[in-house]
């Protein structure tokens, strides 16, 4: 067994458009934006919508949106999602980028959240 | 005053590939999806994130992710988000359809959550 919730969504946006992007979503959604130190490629919507981490990516690829998956099972968080039709596109870290039935990009990473909110909120699988 | 709030996160999903893409997500996120009757281009994924619809919309367009906003000013955030840099690029029915800066989608909406709920969660715009 193992569980899995999603986590986050992420606007990723090419870096020539980061900072437009950036002060539109955070004047847009009404929240400050706070880089964040270590991973300079994410500016943290800070509490934008219920529940979820909501972020700008900065992308060396076209404009999207994708939702990220934590889990305390990468491996097999991974394999439940290729078994549902998913193909791993990339891994970075930790972290798999997939792209699933339909055309849409997710990404699998190992928990991120405070364990306790995890343990609340993650659906747990066979 | 007006006021607003991220209503759904919608998986814009090509006809070809909708049915695809509703199983998958309907397995990933362990939740059923439901028709809309009165809106068969809609297939709600029955609460699966906190506090906002989820749901796959076939689209004659690429996969992608966009938001909505619901408000009780549609005119009124249509331009509070004209003022930030988006433009409009398609009305349907009562929605605007907007490209943020970035190059994401965002749809511009009438309530469609129980007032209480709206009342509760919206934001309120000067």
């Amino acid at each position: 067994m193992h569980r899995s919730r999603v986590y986050a969504i992420l606007i990723d946006a090419p870096e020539a458009e980061a900072a437009r992007s950036t002060a539109f979503w955070s004047a847009a959604l009404g929240v400050p934006a706070q880089p964040v130190p270590s991973e300079p490629q994410f500016i943290t919507l800070h509490e934008a919508l219920p529940g979820l981490v909501t972020a700008v990516q900065v992308v060396d690829d076209a404009p999207r949106f994708h939702l990220d998956f934590e889990t305390d099972d990468v491996e097999a968080e991974t394999a439940r999602l290729l078994a549902l039709g998913a193909t791993q596109v990339a891994r970075w870290q930790e972290c798999r980028v997939l792209r699933v039935p339909g055309g849409h990009l997710v990404c699998v990473l190992p928990v991120e959240s405070p364990p306790e909110f995890f343990d609340a909120h993650a659906r747990t699988w066979p």
